[in-house]
């Protein structure tokens, strides 16, 4: 059962001190979402703060104007612990311990496979962002809309839609991000930060993973993979990985895409996309994930040929 | 001066038979608009056509549902000839001497450089997409909106922004959008068939295009080359490339980004775009080129290292 926005709100208001929890790997949307939150609790006097445990992607970098911290003693003992973007723990490796000594917990998100576990939880699976959430939650609270925080917002909106083109994308997004010019909204400045800012070093990678994709299933599956040897090679990091999926995904005919990507412990983080009708997250809870039915994702500690492998035969099955 | 869309819609009331003229190389904006009218005539028992004389680009041939025509003898005197999406005959080419039989003319344009020379014009350099306009003369018609109506303003407005990223959308484009939403707007069907329907064969050249891409300038400027050797190895076709020197200009820090395209005659053409300050029209006028301040292009019968060579003199001279 999901808290009203009026109850999470009523919660902030009485917080003199907040700390805001994007999830490992933090995208545009957990970042952005926690940036605009943090704005507005710091404009009504609150100790706010994003903490995070992870460098911030370059191309995400200028959303941070002294929000983020690293530093675990600004953040212990807050009066709410508050998920952005995220419904488990687990997401928050490393940081679970201080999200605990928070005296209340709040979680906002839209994940599918998100299961309420906070004093608070806002999860709504229909939202194409957690930046719509957090549009919803600032109207309920009153904030005052500014150029930083519709920045924030369009940044959280246009990255989770895909640039607006993905199906989770719907009026009420375009309705949002309309209120957003009216905040002061830069959309050409987030997108040139956002999508035109690659290193070099990412697009060489990128061109690497679409070489070593592999069609199958009648040319309706596609897969590649980042080793740390393409990484070492190209001089790419692994948080630089984002679009080679959705460039396996763009290829004429397929309907379910795959990358595997291969950590410095061996650890194989796999993200699944599909284009119409295959579901996903169905595909990624055989492997102890989950997610949405057109993104999900898990991780396996088998050797990268065998995910492979496994993944391939499961896919086959589901295509026939 | 300005015709109202109450006027324009009024001759278009009156008529019994409307041509639409989409500009040569057609985009998702002009064909998306003209489609768009020509389904609202035809629903009022308007004979109406889209008149082309080219390809329909792969990507966007789901927007012709029996619209269009290469026929001269169908479309020859119209009560009406409507330009659509551009303001001047030459970008009708092959086409002006039918255009000319029609009993009146329109023209509906949002480009900078259009004069009106119909009986009647409508152009709005401000608006993000032709598509915008033709959604309010719709509007003023009181049209009955529906699905094909939906997805054929959403692939003009969706393209002519760049997925509602550049600097021209702006508050309208996202509440136009969210009207097609009633209509039944099926975004992601719309941006499947666009954008995520590239043949494998272009996206490994595009691969191959980025591995051999110069940085020079101090990062700020980017080349790469297309070969007919290129093509052979990938199997890609010339017309394939036009998201190279895009990819080339994402690169942080790069400026500016030239694509040479090595013909089959030996024939360089040369694409250049800038990102925010750098006039590539000038640029390009030195060697006999033209274009707009961000995307400008010339052709050449020296040889590819020469052009090269030479292209990247004027860069290194500009970037001083």
């Amino acid at each position: 059962m999901n808290n009203s926005f009026r109850e999470i709100a009523s919660e902030i208001e009485k917080a003199k001190k907040i700390v805001l929890y994007p999830h490992l790997n933090m995208d545009g949307d957990a970042l952005g979402s926690c940036v605009a939150l943090c704005h507005v609790f710091r404009d009504r006097g609150i100790d706010a703060h994003v903490y995070i445990s992870e460098d911030i992607p370059d191309n995400l970098k200028f959303l941070d104007n002294g929000y983020c911290t690293y530093d675990e003693n600004v953040v212990m003992d807050a009066d709410i612990s508050m998920l952005v973007d995220s419904g488990e723990l687990k997401r928050i490796r490393g940081r679970e311990e201080v999200f605990k000594t928070g005296k209340k917990s709040i979680c906002i998100d839209h994940h599918e496979t998100s299961e309420p576990f906070c004093d608070f939880n806002h999860i709504d699976p229909k939202a194409a962002a957690t930046g719509e959430l957090v549009f919803k939650l600032l109207k309920e609270m009153d904030a005052q809309g500014d150029k930083e925080i519709a920045n924030a917002l369009f940044a959280a909106i246009t990255t989770d839609t895909g640039n607006f083109q993905y199906s989770n994308t719907d009026k009420l997004s375009h309705e949002i991000v309309a209120t957003l010019y009216d905040w002061g909204l830069e959309s050409s400045k987030v997108s040139i930060e956002i999508y035109e800012n690659y290193r070099l070093e990412r697009l060489k990678l990128e061109a690497e993973a679409m070489y070593g994709a592999e069609i199958f299933g009648g040319g309706r599956a596609a897969m590649t993979k980042v080793t740390q040897e393409m990484l070492r090679e190209t001089g790419a990091l692994m948080n630089e990985t984002e679009s080679i999926v959705d460039n396996l995904r763009s290829i004429r005919g397929v309907e379910v895409a795959v990358l595997f990507k291969q950590e410095e412990d061996g650890l194989i983080r796999t993200s699944i996309r599909s284009k119409e009708w295959f579901d996903v997250a169905e595909l990624a809870t055989v492997f102890g994930g989950g997610g949405h039915k057109h993104a999900s994702g898990f991780s396996s500690r088998k050797t990268l040929d065998e995910v492979w492998e496994d993944t391939k035969r499961e896919i086959e099955k589901r295509l026939k």
